[in-house]
């Protein structure tokens, strides 16, 4: 079998960097790229995070810088979540590795167009970058096979009572993805919020006993006691989930639904709202993630993980 | 123990019609009057839906018409649920009882100045009602003990993707009612849809052989069918839960959270925002009820309807 | 010629009570009665501030006492205008004189159904008790034969830069009002703010010696140093132009549009949207007051000054 | 004196051609360059059109082609205005000019980079091909001296009751532009529609005998037929004004004052919400054009057609 061609959009984030172990390492992937957003925190830090995470982990992929700020709103930080850094909890060597010198949205615009029509988008941040890329170049939209993402909700929001973190950040940009037409697998809290990442987990992932699993423990001990203070058991792995279907669809299960992005700026801003009932009649354009095997989930992690040195 | 005195506000309407049954018949509950909102069907379906089951089951409580329209939005209605007649299903011998004169509104607001502060409303309706008696005589508001409503929902709605009937056909009056500071009890969807009447259940009340058994069959078989379509396994009683809540609250789990309702234009107008993770820091003004003890439910229920003749 | 019957609804507020002069004492028109709501200041005040210009001014007209607040956003006041009593300025005696028991809604509702359909309204205030007596007993709407109103503007707001004070005040008023079908004459800021109470026109009324004209100065010499502060030349008298219109149409120019209320939450929340080019093919439900005969005013405000003692 | 550096940014559209004449040829003006948006019309017409004006009165200016539809919402077009191909009226020679290979936005970011923070933008369409610039590169704010655009109205719309064509056209890219923090000059209706080529005007230009002169006639006679449809009593030449305030702003009286671009979906949706009276207290971003020196404007368009051959 071909190995699935693959870019990443992040802001790392804790949870990112593990998408990202997984992403680099899984055999069925070919990463292309990283391209890399401001979210989580500003611009600087999710690339600093970035970059750190790939050299430490000698991750051999281009890194992009892309966009600083989201399209249309006003920034919005998930400071108390991911720390001061967007990455606290491990600690990394100096830095030498450097980013691309060409902007995230136009390597995404070059490689796509130059394309077969064979990548896929797995963005695990605000959705800043591919909704630029779709504006200024229309011509790419065809061209994307499949995009896995890790954002929105059927159920509740994290950042407000209706929205998800990824999409309240930049609600515009949700909304030019999810009315483009791309076939969109949607990893929404209902589905990351079962794929916890307990003391069990991190211990096992530690056991591996090379520096992947080291670095999966340096970051979900961190990410397990913020999430606890959010009333969660352990902490999540939310975005691990958009790059692990694409490796092992069949460990997900997937509700297909329209999903209309909340534009109007009330309480609802920024919600995923889903027709998981067909209330519309619209025809759908997510497949909504909604199960999960968590033993075949961590066990791909865990296999993954052995990969590293 | 003192009865609680109660006013039924509701669109009769086959749940409705549930709901009337066990608070004109428990013994816990003083029903002292019932007034009648447009929703489910218009005004006048609603008043002869009630009327009937009053004559039919000889409750001798007054019933009071109130609004026709709601307060701002235009009218939606619910013909597909609720049938023609906003009743289908039961056939009613021909009417002779009569509404009484005063208006709805001026019955709650006269009726509640004159208590001591001891009455609880059950909305099983859009808010009109309430919501005009509010803005009418805002001294009502200290003397209403409590609202126990049939409406919301933490998680989807029913008639858009976002939300549930009852508040999205008059969002405006929901937001006057969950902003007064009168402690709510919302009983919504995420409750209801567990308290399915399934034809196990359907035939036990049937089997009580009395008349309000047989009215329950003749409604629950029509909400079977209907509610079949939209794939539930069975029809839901959700406004019977707003009344069993008053006289059995220990067969319920409720949480206590914020809820703002969404009066934006947009794909979420009308949904009851729950803050039910803590997002915002705004004080609780409901409990939502998440969970029912459904054998002690049917139960109470079964025992109600078998104080008819 | 029979008389104009007219109810008066406002929120005195300077320029409502000068307006109420003009009503009271115009012989072409019958003022049956005189309701009061929250707007400028709060119920308690507008509420005194009637009264006693009827007992200073000797009107026997019965006042009866409206909404205090507005039908579904918060209250905003406007005491930068009025001044902390809503009408400062003028000293009034004791007061002696009461408001009826009956509350404004009922008495609109009551003299309405009663009527022959030939009664104008004149609401100088938010729509609050206008639209809620609409929604209570919605078979007054055919028995009012006009509505002559203060309120809206087709260019800029006064309270911010989209919407009029009276519009902003109780948006959702507005929109039940504006949507029922009744004629409406709107006399908004595009029109009144033409209507300046400059010093020649003060000293004027002043000048006629009786104690309306006093009154009269008292007010507008208030007026006038705040509304300077406004960059307005002169204090306008909004309110009077309403009333004026219903007893001479012909000093007035009038232009035919559809005229929208705004009710989302942005930053044109209440304002009037004007289709004045007739870009929607929207059928017309507002006569826009855009043009006035100065002199014909001012001569009608000073003949009908004169007729009190 | 140097002259004036300057970008055209355009939807080619009858009023734009003339605005395009005026900055090509009059000797204050430096045009780097055109580009081009949808707008008008769809962005293969407005290119079309723009590339023709260039070809027939050989303006020797490099053309760039951006973005083919709006930020985030839907595309409207305006061709009961500018006719099917958006430049209805003139007939053009075969066309052999091409427009240059590199997109809009990036000849936008590379050529504003590079310069020494002198270059004024002068858009005449929707704000697309800037807002994406200033999102994709946002070092280019500081860079533009200055952006002076035909687009909103202080008053009423044309599009809507409330928006302007070219704003409501992309309303999102609007508020990006209009809080970057360029000082912008904003040629709104309220000034344009005082500009209009009469018949007098009209034959005025195509007396000058010029190729300039006649293709003046050719559009504005067109645009005289459509505009007497909109009410007015000539066709306005609105985009023209926005260039010519950079050579002569001595003929234009203008206000400053807060503006805001509504980005709620209601009925004023991309209006430019403007603070003409201070009402909010924020700190004016926009110099407002309000009036003109006609004659001077007239003989400013003459004197600089006359420079073509």
């Amino acid at each position: 079998m071909d190995r699935i061609k693959m870019i990443l959009d992040c802001d790392t984030g804790h949870d990112d960097a593990i998408a990202l172990l997984l992403a680099a390492a899984h055999p069925k992937i070919d990463l292309l790229g990283i391209t890399v957003v401001a979210g989580n925190q500003v611009l600087d830090r999710t690339l600093e995070n970035t970059l750190n995470v790939c050299q430490h982990m000698e991750i051999d992929v281009p890194v992009y810088a892309g966009c600083g700020c989201p399209l249309v709103r006003d920034q919005v930080a998930a400071e108390d979540i991911h720390g001061k850094s967007g990455l606290d909890g491990p600690v990394f060597p100096e830095r030498v590795r450097e980013a691309e010198k060409e902007h995230a949205v136009h390597y995404l615009i070059r490689t796509l167009l130059a394309s077969d029509g064979d990548i896929t988008l797995v963005p695990t941040a605000p959705l800043t970058n591919i909704a630029m890329a779709m504006r200024l170049e229309p011509a790419i939209v065809p061209k994307i096979r499949q995009i896995s993402l890790m954002g929105g909700a059927v159920g509740l929001g994290n950042i407000t009572p209706a929205a998800e973190f990824n999409i309240f950040a930049d609600p515009e940009a949700a909304h030019i993805v999810f009315t483009s037409g791309v076939p969109i697998v949607m990893m929404g809290l209902d589905l990351t919020n079962q794929v916890l990442a307990d003391m069990e987990v991190i211990e096992r992932m530690e056991a591996i006993g090379n520096r992947a699993g080291k670095l999966f423990g340096d970051i979900m001990r961190f990410t397990f006691n913020t999430q606890k203070l959010n009333g969660l058991s352990a902490g999540p792995v939310h975005d691990v989930t958009a790059v692990a279907y694409l490796v092992a669809p069949e460990l997900f299960t997937t509700r297909s639904m329209h999903v209309e992005i909340d534009l109007t700026h009330g309480p609802c801003y920024g919600r995923t709202v889903c027709d998981a009932n067909c209330r519309t009649g619209r025809k759908a354009n997510v497949m909504a993630g909604s199960g999960v095997d968590l033993s075949g989930f961590w066990n791909l992690v865990e296999e993954t993980l052995r990969r590293y040195r």
